[in-house]
């Protein structure tokens, strides 16, 4: 089969496929290194960790990746600790998408299916037929036809494969923008605290992550017209001082390695299958990072997917790819819901009624059994199939 | 001392202190006529009826008023019941605000402080010292000054109290309209259900409550600037049937005694106290009226209330007097959030994205144990002091 972008949704079906005995080829617009420099999210839900390590893809990430039992949710005063074992039996993993990209790109090379990088002109053609195939050009110039069984589009949002889904199907999409984005920085300097916080602060949303004992990760909430370039090192460390401030402890800054500024989207396509082309992670939805669904979510879709595929090429049974759809995008859904909502109860956007909701709703969390535990299920993550 | 305003607030406060031994007097510009037949919510918490039950107010209750274990939840395709004693061991009571008015009422002209009706010109004089009082011209037309150690204010969202209050200590308001209200009806038709139903619906919210085995009490959700007149009994009927729609399921209809729409508010004023003028009930806040929480917070408020006044007055100790506006607000707040959670989770407004997910939140809590007992522990009541 064909599979469209090498990143951490792509990268994995096929691999998922080659254990269970089913070729791919995977087709990659960018460079290797221009996909393994990609910065994006670093939490990994127990399904995900519990995926990888199927696959064969868990000794780095047994070694490296950091365990998380926790976090800390913050409001001017109180920094409560969310502890996920109590709450729900479950963790969470620190460990970089970037990270899990190179472990899955090195092990493809090495011995899995083939991974072509640099194509372009990539075209998926009669997917609404049982002999799909793909064009493109490879990364010599030279003009290529791979025939398949069936097409997996996991080329992100700005790929081709969505808008053929849509476009064929009379699909739906829904999107929400937020008034609000996140300047994020990589910095070399161990982090100041031992589980991630997330704190809401008149001033807006700070959260303290990091992505190994010597490199934090940290984020706040600015406005989305805001340009990178008037957010010195120093006012951003400012700023997060501010936003995060407790008494008796203090934020350690040191070289800020990376920087940038994140938009906030939410965006569903519906449905995420036409034929033979199946959608998988960015290329149908889109969440905001709050939260961390992204990859996790993507992994789920593969999951479903690779599942599904097992079924239909080898057993040639057509039910779990004809159910794939909408048993993705009750998850997609559930996990929408849930980012939109952990979004709404941090951000603050200038409405001083929505900020004290939000404050009751934090106070609530932080000392109801019921609100924590539905939110540490939610954030570590739910079984595949809903 | 005085109490200005004889809603459920005023007249239970009044009660509660003259069990404690203090003296006072209740001052209402309505008739008794008027009071009584008020239609509001019906539906008290647990703590609501301890309440009533511990100043003697149970007897008709506990005769004439439903015990319901739960509340269904509806969907397109799906009525969920949500099981309350087996989510937070509570339950709550179906028995008119109206009737609750009626038994103080009675109580009061019984054997219980001045209740005097049909006054006019009510104004707190001198609230912020020790010796305040409250001018008013009585049903006679005769000028008189009620003196008194502490004034009262439960005279509702437009009585004289609150802004004496928010004038004198620079206070905070808090407003926020949704777009959309209720057409409620009363209907001579037994409860075509055994628990109340909340129905989302694509049309709108949909909602079946009871008044008594053979009163039926039914909201569908309207645009705000519908007109009554525009509603026939049989279009609000054909509505509700739509609505509620569920395979195997009818809805009785019968004659229909009382129709109306009620515009949908959240309002908080905040702080509820200036020097020996208090307040308490909807003289300081306004939910919509999706969960239910009007009565039980107004109750909630005058049990702080009672308790920092006997303190006071009996003891002459001024913390509780003093702690009163932070506390009762903390709980506003948290009954503030969550009306506005059911209202936002069950009433459609036009945005296809917020409907879905509106409905991921909705199938979670039917199938989420945590999300299921947050509703339950909220709907059923906290505790009066958090």
């Amino acid at each position: 089969m064909g599979i469209i972008g090498a990143g951490p949704a792509g990268l994995l079906l096929s691999r998922m496929l080659a254990v269970q005995g089913i070729e791919s080829v995977v087709l990659e617009n960018r460079s290797r290194d221009y996909v393994e420099a990609r910065i994006r999210a670093g939490i990994l839900e127990q399904h995900t960790v519990d995926t990888l390590r199927e696959v064969g893809m868990g000794a780095r990430l047994d070694r490296e990746g950091l365990e998380h039992d926790g976090i800390y949710l913050q409001y001017p005063g109180t920094r409560h600790k969310l502890d996920f074992p109590e709450l729900c039996g479950r963790n969470v993993w620190i460990y970089g998408q970037s990270e899990v990209v190179k472990d899955l790109i090195a092990a493809q090379l090495d011995d899995g299916p083939p991974l072509l990088f640099e194509v372009s002109d990539v075209q998926p053609r009669d997917v609404d037929t049982d002999s799909p195939s793909i064009a493109f050009t490879d990364a010599d110039g030279v003009a290529q036809v791979l025939e398949c069984d069936v097409v997996a589009g996991t080329d992100g949002f700005h790929g081709v494969s969505r808008p053929i889904v849509t476009a064929a199907t009379d699909g739906q999409l829904w999107e929400r923008t937020y008034p609000f984005a996140w300047l994020g920085i990589l910095a070399d300097v161990a982090p100041s605290t031992d589980d991630l916080i997330y704190a809401w602060h008149p001033d807006g949303f700070a959260m303290h992550s990091m992505r190994s004992p010597s490199v934090s990760r940290l984020y706040i909430q600015v406005d989305p017209t805001e340009k990178i370039e008037d957010w010195s090192d120093d006012r951003i460390w400012e700023a997060l001082a501010t936003r995060m401030a407790l008494p008796g402890w203090e934020l350690q800054t040191g070289p800020v390695t990376e920087k940038s500024i994140l938009p906030m989207r939410s965006f569903v396509s519906s449905p995420m299958r036409h034929g033979r082309l199946f959608l998988a992670g960015d290329a149908a939805h889109i969440v905001p990072p709050t939260g961390a669904k992204g990859l996790n979510l993507a992994v789920a879709d593969v999951t479903l997917l690779a599942r599904a595929l097992v079924r239909l090429l080898a057993e040639k049974e057509t039910d779990l790819a004809d159910a794939y759809s909408d048993k993705a995008l009750a998850r997609v859904w559930r996990c929408t819901h849930f980012s939109w909502w952990m979004t709404s109860m941090l951000h603050t956007h200038g409405d001083d009624f929505d900020a004290q909701l939000q404050l009751s709703q934090l106070q609530r969390v932080c000392t109801s059994e019921a609100a924590a535990r539905e939110l540490a299920e939610m954030y570590t993550g739910l079984p595949v199939a809903l």
